[in-house]
């Protein structure tokens, strides 16, 4: 028996419930609020989505949650110490679906497609000097799995590609920096920057004005991470002062992004409402399954989430 | 010696006069305007972009001409049985940067672009069903050289791909459909119809009411052939109608778009001023210069246009 630990709609956990169950025949998957006193002192794992953190200290026996979704900054943050290891969601039907994000809306600056949507509004006729993919600098900022295969496709569509991470990595045909010298190095030559980084306390307005500075005048954004990666004010400025062309937002520090915020109405920033890579039940469920039954044979936890490095 | 011939911009005639000159350092490469009459008679070779096709006719040795361009339809419109062969250019940049416009726009259509667009205007916060790649049918129609690049770097990317052409032909991975059969076969299964058909007496107003209505409810097609190709008042029908969601349209009958044409304001149109593979005259310079230093040896003509298939 294992349960469903969520703060979701009651819609969306029955659809969690429901594809989970399918993957899991021989486990019996129930939502936590249907749990008896009894049976909360058996769980030796829980798959979550937003837990509420008070449900998941009162499982005694809890020895691992397996998170259905990448991101898991909000369980680290608001559980100190966990006493059960956190496993996040590693599935490679969502590093396609984020390095497609990536691709299109790498095409989308590329190609001057909010330019051209300009043009036409003053029904203008003006084409725009082309520039070849091999030209167009694409700096990543995070080189986990999803930066990792974002980057490969990124690369394999023609694009000079540069990436960036806490910790040295090799990657076959992109140039690796690492550090904070290795940040400055690499913004100073992205002409479109792609953040795909964790949120944690390093991370947390990593991109303030001094850094955002650093991109080549023109240079672009797209965050496809974590809205609080960026200091919104300090993006704002940028684009307003010309030293940055545009900005892809599909992630805030609020979601949905507040009404009146001035990002809607800004001509040089995209607002999407966090649909780069939509967690796919029925692939993730899979995953989870797969993990969950690999314990139950080994009695090995799988590779978890390092609570002080936060992802 | 060899004269270019065109109707181009004194400017933009320079810059080829340059690049040709330079990819072919033991020709002299003379504007038309500059040639003696004497030197008219010697010439078995021009270099032509949208010449004047009198010009042409003035010239009593010449074996053939090479554009620079890919699309030839003015010249053999407008010379009816050439005394020369017109070689028109095949240039692997220009089928890598069209099938780059390819994928652009297809994942602008695939990834919901337009909507989302329109979505920030309202301050809507609201996530769409997310369609996976292979999910999505896109049908090519043309595989000629860019036809089939294309087809090619959309299978790659993960779409399910069809294609269509005048006559039989096979590429891996891609359904191939001819004649007016398949054609209507295609459509009906096309979430995205992309066209890339030369224009020709055949192709006028292919895509007329009866063809585009095979499409699937909520298609959407992308013109970067030829706007005569498409019967633009059956088009706006089913754009309004909502057979039909988007179209994005390089090409036009008449280029620039003409100020107050329904497609500039049209919400469901995307109007670009014919950049979806602009020739790159380095490039293209090389490979005429290729063609002809060979002819020079060989005193082979490269593959010629066919006058009355007319590509």
């Amino acid at each position: 028996m294992i349960p469903f630990v969520s703060r979701a709609s009651a819609a969306e956990q029955a659809i969690w419930l429901k594809h989970l169950s399918d993957a899991l025949p021989n486990e019996s998957i129930l939502p936590f609020s249907s749990l008896t006193s009894l049976q909360k002192q058996d769980c030796d794992i829980a798959i979550v989505a937003n837990p509420d953190p008070q449900d998941l200290l009162s499982l005694p026996a809890l020895k691992w949650v397996h998170s259905v979704w990448a991101g898991v900054e909000r369980i680290v943050n608001e559980i100190a110490s966990p006493p059960f290891a956190i496993v996040r969601l590693i599935d490679p039907n969502l590093s396609r679906t984020m390095s497609e994000a990536v691709l299109a809306w790498t095409m989308f600056l590329h190609r001057d497609m909010p330019k051209y949507a300009q043009q036409q509004a003053e029904q203008s006729w003006q084409p725009l000097p082309m520039v070849q993919a091999h030209e167009r600098r694409i700096g990543v900022l995070g080189l986990g799995e999803l930066g990792r295969v974002s980057a490969q496709r990124l690369k394999d569509n023609g694009f000079t590609v540069a990436g960036w991470s806490r910790t040295p990595k090799q990657l076959d045909g992109v140039a690796c920096f690492y550090g904070e010298d290795g940040l400055l190095s690499l913004l100073a030559q992205s002409d479109i920057l792609v953040c795909l980084l964790p949120l944690t306390a390093e991370t947390d307005s990593l991109l303030d004005q001094m850094r955002l500075s650093c991109l080549p005048i023109g240079a672009s954004v797209i965050n496809f991470a974590r809205g609080a990666v960026i200091d919104d004010d300090a993006l704002l400025t940028l684009l307003d002062n010309g030293h940055l062309s545009h900005a892809v937002l599909d992630v805030f520090r609020t979601e949905p992004l507040n009404t009146g915020h001035p990002f809607w109405q800004h001509k040089s920033v995209t607002v999407l409402p966090h649909i780069s890579a939509p967690t796919h039940p029925v692939s993730a469920s899979r995953i989870v399954a797969a993990n969950i039954d690999r314990f139950r044979i080994t009695n090995e936890i799988p590779s978890a989430v390092d609570p002080i490095r936060g992802y």
